[in-house]
């Protein structure tokens, strides 16, 4: 068995142009350590919901961050369906139909899993901040027992999943390629604008270089 | 009753930071009329799923593009949960316990149903094309009948629906605003960057206008 694969099951394997899916660690890695929210989908009485939420990788497991609060929502033991979607530009074919999105997204199957270890809560507190902005995490107050204890912390195994990526040139039919409509790729990504300081921020505070530095592209 | 506004329901009703909460149709409005990507959870067997595919608003319907060929997928007359969330930045505060995200999202809960009226697919579609780049749809061969019938479009209409925005400074504990720690607001959009054109691209078509000035924020 190829170690760096996650192998595919009936409910990830690709069935609609499987030559965009990809199930070996590298491919779905790289998507997970560049986005940072993902899309949470579960089951409550029939009914699916999906909320957006911030989450970050620690080898084969991903961390998911909430609030112990939430009633109708995200629960510890719950089959979910994990999304990350990065989306990367819009494919402008000549023909309406061969439209499509230049993406890369991933989809997580499994069974949420609290954590409660403190050490792998830090753990994944740590890893949290540090895949939203890289070099906060040693530049903010922690968190003391009362907030650590309002914060839940889900996991989620990385053993059901796969990637699928859109990239390259609009796909015509052969006969529309002499057609006089202009085709390509419109690239679209996630840009840092300038930084807002609080209205509350003390004087002679600077805005810290991981802020002005900070990119999603893993260019930091 | 207030007809602009959409009535919370016991599974719409935000409960953790219900000053967060939006129903009335102008807010919900302007944040689906800014996305393009939403991410549609259902349930199969049991497992929820989430994937992202594009959307379009038409008065208080959604209509969301599919393909007619996927086995596990998305399909009439399902229970739904679409998803639309805009990110607007990354809320830096002085403790890690607020750290936030700036964002404006809209869940919708219903029932898919197949559009088979000719006349109201051929809105939908204008209308999804016209949603994900304004001026394309006059500017492209449109769609024979073997492309319309491989081309499925689900609507979902307006009924049960939340809007959730977070805006403004980060909000720290009072005794925390003393901390050196720089606090504000990271804002992020999304930007589009120097059009690609098609390898293939016929010599002479320029980029149009409207995909020079694309912008995801209406100012097109």
């Amino acid at each position: 068995m190829d170690t760096d694969l996650y192998q595919p099951t009936e409910r990830t394997r690709l069935r609609r142009l499987p030559e965009r899916g990809a199930y070996d660690r590298p491919s779905v890695h790289a998507i997970l350590d560049e986005g940072f929210i993902c899309h949470v989908g579960f089951v409550v009485d029939g009914q699916p919901f999906v909320i957006p939420t911030g989450y970050a990788r620690v080898g084969d497991t991903i961390y998911l961050h909430g609030s112990s609060g939430s009633r109708l929502g995200l629960r510890p033991g719950m089959d979910v369906c994990v999304t990350v979607t990065l989306l990367d530009g819009i494919v402008l074919a000549r023909s309406a139909f061969h439209h499509s999105f230049q993406y890369r997204s991933v989809v997580v199957l499994g069974r949420t899993r609290l954590v409660t270890d403190p050490e792998e809560k830090d753990t994944a507190l740590s890893a949290l901040m540090e895949h939203f902005v890289p070099g906060r995490s040693t530049d903010v107050r922690p968190g003391d027992r009362r907030e650590l204890a309002a914060t839940a912390v889900l996991a989620l195994p990385l053993e059901e999943v796969s990637a699928k990526v859109r990239t390259g040139d609009p796909k015509d039919e052969e006969e529309d390629y002499d057609l006089p409509y202009w085709a390509g790729i419109l690239p679209l990504t996630l840009e840092p604008g300038r930084p807002v300081p609080d209205s509350r921020l003390k004087p002679g505070i600077p805005v810290p270089s991981y802020v002005t530095a900070w990119s999603r592209n893993g260019k930091r």
